[in-house]
């Protein structure tokens, strides 16, 4: 059992790690392989400290090693899944399963999208990225999953105990873990409907389908908060002034819980975060 | 007449002209001399983004040189006041004068003190650190002030005002600027009393006085907003969710503000002050 687990190693979840290590707490730190990072080759010239322009995939790195060299343990893997048992969190990784008293959601922000014909016109209208959360709506229906690895098969589980019709769809890719279910390798070339979707194109036919699940790669951290039902709002995890969410034990830092998307920001929100997740430990241990 | 006027080149000053520069407005950043700042030899590793410790010098060089390198003004020099007039401030340095609309203070907090014997006992008890904040008390009384350099120029030309007998104590160090006030060149050793302050002792004798005021070296911010009037509440500049003082265009940001005085907090004022003196900026010229 962790004390804290920290998803996310950018400037919010590297920060809050120092911070909650000073204290005496060993969090541990998860984070994404970081040749993942979209958009952050960029030239950070805003942030403090540097005299002349660092890569943003550079400074991530840095903030990795400054990590490790203050003896966090850090961990490169992906998350898959966020739940709750009685004794707290169990995050699951594609690695690995992992407990925790208390959980700080620092991923960043990525703009989740599929650059496929139709998604954008079907998302909400068939076309989900949570079965945990949408599934409800589908039980018996006609279902495809889109998707190749363990974020893939977790969804399907879920898919599998609401409709015994579910299709996975791998976009191309292979598909290293064997499934019952049927899978289609074709390249999906678009989503067609009227008001709702109605069918997968791809380069080899038509599918019909009646809702369409996305999990290719790795689920947002905005995805594993909507399996717990916390507070999203406009796109962004909803915090009080402990940057806590409506989860006890559950926090939120950095561009996630929105505001200004400034390395400032996330830093600041991360050296907040440490101390209200200590206090929070703190109130724990004592209640124990 | 420039339109902002940031006094200071830490973490806070630099992050204010780094974001200010980004919208457009110039601002002219003046700082003390590198060699000047106590305290940051000491080494940094709970800062963002170095993967190994850094000394704070050195951070603090290179915050200097990224405002250098994004095309921002930045000046060495020590402020010795700032003042209001119909346009906005006037800052005065040890070298020269400078207009502006608004002025950011962000000079980090430094703990004045004087290493004498009954400095501590008599400071507030006949012992001053600000002529125009205090001079008032000690009209026509037998003063003595405390310098040798521009500072103490500056506050004499105050004290020479409400009383004609102020005697100037070097401490041991030259004067190099000529003065018609009697001058004692002795070391001090301590200064002596009962409820009050009553004499200096130095290295040769000892001299009656009814008030003391230190104007040894530059003066520092709280020094300058005392000047102004600005609420000063437990050592911190007091100001407003905007950053603003109570004076207007006035703002202030970094560890004079109080709250945590760590690096990352710091950095944060300085992006949110930013934000405030351009809206301050843009209202005013709404205005004209």
């Amino acid at each position: 059992m962790k004390k804290v687990i920290i998803i996310g190693y950018g400037p919010a979840g590297v920060t809050a790690a120092i911070y909650l290590k000073r204290t005496g707490i060993d969090p541990l730190v998860i984070g994404k392989d970081l040749g993942a990072l979209d958009g952050y080759s960029d030239l950070v010239e805003n942030f403090y400290g540097f005299s002349e322009p660092i890569e943003g995939y550079k400074l991530i790195q840095n903030g990795v090693d400054q990590a490790k060299n203050l003896g966090i343990e850090v961990i490169t893997d992906s998350v898959i899944s966020l739940k709750q048992d009685e004794t707290g969190f169990v995050v699951k990784t594609q690695k690995k399963s992992y407990h925790s008293e208390a959980v700080l959601l620092a991923t960043g922000k990525t703009r989740q999208t599929l650059n496929i014909p139709g998604f954008s016109k079907y998302r909400g209208k068939g076309i989900s990225m949570c079965a945990t959360c949408d599934g409800y709506f589908y039980r018996r229906k006609k279902l495809a999953i889109v998707g190749c690895g363990p974020y893939m098969l977790h969804e399907l589980e879920y898919l599998n105990r609401i409709s015994a019709d579910v299709t996975v769809f791998t976009h191309g890719n292979e598909l290293p873990n064997l499934t019952e279910n049927p899978v289609v390798f074709d390249q999906i070339l678009s989503f067609k409907g009227d008001d709702k979707i109605t069918h997968i194109v791809t380069n080899k036919g038509e599918y019909p389908v009646d809702g369409v699940f996305i999990a290719l790669g790795v689920p947002s951290s905005i995805d594993f908060a909507s399996q717990l039902g916390v507070v999203v709002e406009k796109n962004n995890i909803s915090v009080d002034q402990n940057y806590q969410t409506n989860i006890e034990g559950l926090f939120a830092a950095g561009d996630i819980i929105g505001g200004k998307l400034q390395i400032a920001k996330s830093v600041y929100d991360g050296m907040q975060a440490a101390d209200s997740i200590y206090s929070f430990l703190k109130d724990k241990s004592k209640k124990a």
